[in-house]
């Protein structure tokens, strides 16, 4: 499998935070989704929305510890699996040095003029693999 | 002119709180949005996008007071001017009995293929003035 | 356990669209978390940030189906384990008379003055197996 | 006064798009609140929310041309009044070589303690004129 690990900094939002003082959970999956972004341009490299495809079958968060506004953010990210109509992004979210999130998304690759999912191509799964 | 108002009622989200401990006042715009839902169908019954027929030229809000998580919380929406191509809604947030917020936005009447205003239609209009 | 099953209709906003013409997936977890309200006041009904005692730990999100914009909409939460310093909500995401997603979310008992988890009260406990 | 702009680079996200396929018009408030954040550091150095010191008195925007995901987004601000106990930040929505929106923010000087407005201290009005 691939060890290619792709890092998004996220420069967090005072609207991001809440009431609690620390970054509301509802907020991770939206930094998550713009950290796929690199893994996304393989599967459709120019991004329009009619050329999309791509769904997303799961969602998996774990919270590890409080996220905080304005400390240094990255999101990194790394295709675990590759099946045949789908793969695995797993994702971790550091604050400094500290690991305080962790997720992982399934996603199908899909044909949305037939409204179904269909196998990978191989030049794409090649891409994941060795991107 | 019309004196209708259009009252929506808001229930307010944790994760529209800040850490100040109020709703961040991006959440504003948002809830004028939502309440506009009735003004906006006149224009377009059927609320399908494909044939979405205005577009915002312009917001104004004024934040009179902090606004509160879980306060019974209302907009109060009323046409306020019709022009030729565009009308002007002014919107009031209020929280038990205090208005902590008002609000004017411009929205002009738009030929989405021809990607261009165009005159309210005089239906419309009278929809406007009468709803 | 408890059958209670909280409903919580959603009215959904044209903000939480995206470019694909559905409910954005990240917008699910803000609608589940209004959604506990009802469960969240079992555990803290002043409802004040100075007394909240819960945190998330957990949250995992299936889709089933695309998710529609003013199609009507509703959440139906059911507390479905209880541990000793954790619970589980099970969550539904109907549009009319289809099931387009579902969640689960472990929640623990929190002691935000010392940080760390607690047992659940047995108060509490049986407010959450006899809502 | 201060020539001084500041300059915000925005990474648009999937979630910020609406069905419309452009940018959801109320997601430009959060952008330019991020793009302050270097005003807000003048008041406020630590940028803990305990010492918060500003709050949000008007809002104004105007919406140019359609807003795009994924266009080379910047934000660009600039003190552009000086009052007693407020001040006015001017900000610049630019996509490639367009300018998209504009806005008009006054902000006030508050003492979250005493719940009321106060003079803006020298030391910071020079910071505002010459940052």
């Amino acid at each position: 499998m691939s060890a290619a690990i792709f890092r998004c900094a996220i420069e967090t939002r005072t609207s991001e935070t809440n009431a609690t003082g620390h970054i509301d959970h509802t907020v991770i999956p939206v930094w998550f989704e713009l950290a796929r972004r690199p893994i996304y341009k393989l599967f459709n490299p120019s991004e329009e929305f009619s050329t999309w495809n791509t769904i997303i079958r799961k969602l998996e968060l774990d919270f590890l510890l409080p996220i905080h506004h304005r400390l240094r953010t990255e999101v990194r990210s790394q295709v675990s699996a590759i099946g045949n109509t789908s793969f695995t992004v797993t994702q971790e979210l550091w604050q400094e040095d500290r690991l305080v999130a962790t997720g992982r998304v399934i996603i199908v690759y899909f044909d949305y003029s037939m409204q179904m999912k269909a196998p990978i191509p191989e030049a794409i799964r090649e891409l994941l693999e060795f991107p």
